[in-house]
């Protein structure tokens, strides 16, 4: 590892309701091609996050941390080389962003002196936001505090945010007094006239100040180690574990665009097209609307304003762009317990009925289907032609075939052009 | 035939896209059972039309005038005696009439003095409207008119109806002196105030005066030979062929409540409830909404009013329900050229994808599935057993067995118990 390198953990959680029914638990919001690159095609928040990272910060050796769940769909948009911190179950973001420092520690070999910047991944926010990882460097190697935080210029008087309050409000890094979550209008205009900032949690220390507080709970001396007791950490948000325990803050000034896109409200505004997929507006009664289709029936909508309309394999949402807080509620309570489209290395499936999907893996691709217990997957091949290998014996299969897999039965599919496949998983019949 | 019987001929046309997504080209409007019934059962409009006709009109024998699309709706929805007038093809109202006068005359007994009273299916009024069934005839039997219309006592000054100008506006029975087609505002206050009534489309006649028209056009001595000459007729409506060019019309005033629900509007001021089906309404955030969801995904509404959300297997529909005159155009170009859902005799079909059905054959019922030609037709048996015979040969399955059905085999299904199938419609193998 190059001494002068900075080490960027990039936190992709996302519980999937908020942008629902687009994400899901499965396909978290910053995986969705919703955005669009320079050129004009279509990016995720993952990929405009790491994009810009590598523009704007050479320097920065990019650590992922996120869940198994995730590994698929980060293989499949990112490119080039990224370190994998693996929680191996949902806590906070205090303890996996020290599993994420421990795995920068053993598996990447960083010293303690080590620069390391914590940043979600789903953020949208100008060049500049990703230029300031420099700066946030920068401010650690001068020692000017334990925790260099970035700060968010405030635009208006916003009760959503927490508000770093700095002692003074001028130059370059300011040291930070207090810090006021969630404040009232009132209060939030009175803070912003003193020079308070929105913390958007992009925290940047040594490598070593972090592995100190991991020490208080368990000592590990590997990345496996503190995996396999994960349990024992405790189950808080960074800001609480760390940022408001520590007794050297300073922050850094941020004045572009930052955004949360977590909101359909706030995600629309940067989609380029109102339409998208099998949707139909009519112009003469709609005032900004915007329709996701990834349904294969019509979506007609007329007559409404200030309305974003989803329909998925997940489910259908209407939603006023100013609800959005009450949508995830009702969402928690409505969603599928299983997700009704899931983007996998092999393919993707759809949900069709409780018991029918449609696979579609990728040419060239294999998977492994199995049947629990007491049931018998059927697959009907639609599409493509496919070598399958069921209990050691291996047959060409092709449209109108027919493919029976039973419970215990050891099966791997070889798909030799793009696959289709309409799959029922039954009963297996009396008598059998 | 009874000499003093009333023949009713009632029209059940509906193209299916001014209730889409819930109404399709299999399943018209009048056959929703969105209504309900005195004990509070749902009840479709066609039943509730025939129910109180029934009640109110002891001597009227009916017939009714549709195609033969709308066969199996039919028989599962109506009990007791009803005679069937099938257009050959979709023309307009006129022949459609004309038709069925034949099927009155020919097939039921009907002399020329008998008395015919049309009125179409899918109008909601008060149990007075079908009384007025009995006025309509009297007047007829009293020949006060070749042809007496039942005129609504207008509500307000709408531009969407045809108006019934009398010369006099006193007396029981009215003498007509001219139609005046969707007036002006304006125009329509001053022709209510000087008696005008909206025609509903309920005619009175002798069944003679009917047929002499029909002989202007093809001479025919039977039903099936005016079926078989039906392309002869002029594709024009009752009210430009036979009401305007009447040279002696009388009209009869009802005053009761008088709807039309076939729109979205209309339709969800007589709804009970504001949702039906797996939907999920934001309380706080929501005022006047309805949403009906036949979809099996969630479907959650926040933050809007005054809207309708429709979800089918046919597409989904966001309505304001001020609109709907927009919905209709912009559904005939998104929908789907095959109805995603249909009520048949033996059952029902879903489309889930545009080559997988869901098909559900009700317990003891037949069904005869083919393939077409290049094309082969999988089933797999997702529930419930089955007597098939394939080719002479038959078999039981049940869950999770498989039947292939090639292009040219005869096949007959026998549901022993509810029967769930999921069928793919597959290419044939390269090779086969």
């Amino acid at each position: 590892m190059q001494s002068d390198s900075i080490q960027v953990v990039l936190l992709s959680g996302g519980s999937g309701t908020r942008l629902w029914p687009l994400s899901n638990a499965a396909r978290s919001k910053q995986f969705l091609k919703v955005l669009r690159d320079d050129a004009g095609r279509p990016e995720s928040m993952v990929c405009r996050s790491i994009r810009l990272l590598r523009e704007r910060c050479p320097e920065a050796r990019i650590t992922v941390a996120t869940s198994a769940s995730q590994v698929d769909a980060l293989e499949l948009q990112v490119e080039g080389e990224y370190g994998l911190s693996l929680e191996p179950e949902r806590r906070d973001t205090a303890p996996a962003i020290m599993l994420a420092a421990s795995h920068v520690a053993f598996e990447q070999g960083g010293s303690p002196d080590s620069v390391v910047v914590v940043m979600p991944i789903d953020t949208y926010a100008d060049s500049a936001y990703y230029e300031s990882v420099n700066r946030l460097a920068e401010a650690v190697r001068s020692d000017v505090a334990d925790l260099v935080l970035l700060g968010v210029a405030p635009t208006e008087p916003s009760s959503k945010y927490g508000y770093i309050v700095p002692k003074a409000d001028e130059g370059d890094v300011l040291a930070v007094q207090r810090f006021v979550e969630k404040p009232a209008p009132d209060l939030a205009s009175d803070l912003i006239e003193h020079g308070a900032l929105w913390n958007c949690g992009v925290f940047a220390f040594r490598l070593g100040y972090l592995l100190d507080i991991v020490s208080q709970y368990v000592q590990v001396a590997s990345y496996a180690d503190l995996r396999a007791r994960y349990k024992e950490l405790p189950k808080i948000s960074f800001d609480y574990e760390v940022v408001e325990k520590a007794t050297s803050v300073a922050a850094i000034r941020y004045e572009g665009a930052w955004k949360d896109l977590g909101t359909w409200g706030a995600l629309c505004e940067e989609l380029c097209e109102p339409i998208s997929g099998n949707a139909w507006l009519d112009d003469e009664t709609c005032e900004d609307v915007h329709a996701i289709n990834e349904c294969n029936v019509p979506l007609v909508v007329a007559g409404v304003s200030h309305v974003a309309v989803v329909a998925t394999p997940d489910g259908i949402l209407v939603a006023g762009k100013d609800h959005d807080a009450n949508v995830r509620e009702l969402v928690n309570r409505a969603a599928l317990s299983v997700p009704g489209y899931e983007r996998k290395r092999w393919g993707s499936y759809t949900m069709l009925q409780p018991d029918v999907r449609e696979l579609v893996v990728d040419e060239g691709c294999e998977l492994q289907p199995c049947a629990s217990k007491g049931r018998a997957v059927l697959w009907t091949v639609a599409e493509g032609t496919a070598k399958i290998e069921l209990d050691g014996e291996t047959r060409e299969v092709g449209p109108g075939e027919v493919v029976r897999i039973e419970a215990g039965m050891t099966s791997v599919v070889h798909a030799c052009s793009r696959l289709r496949i309409i799959e029922v998983c039954c009963k297996q019949s009396v008598g059998e």
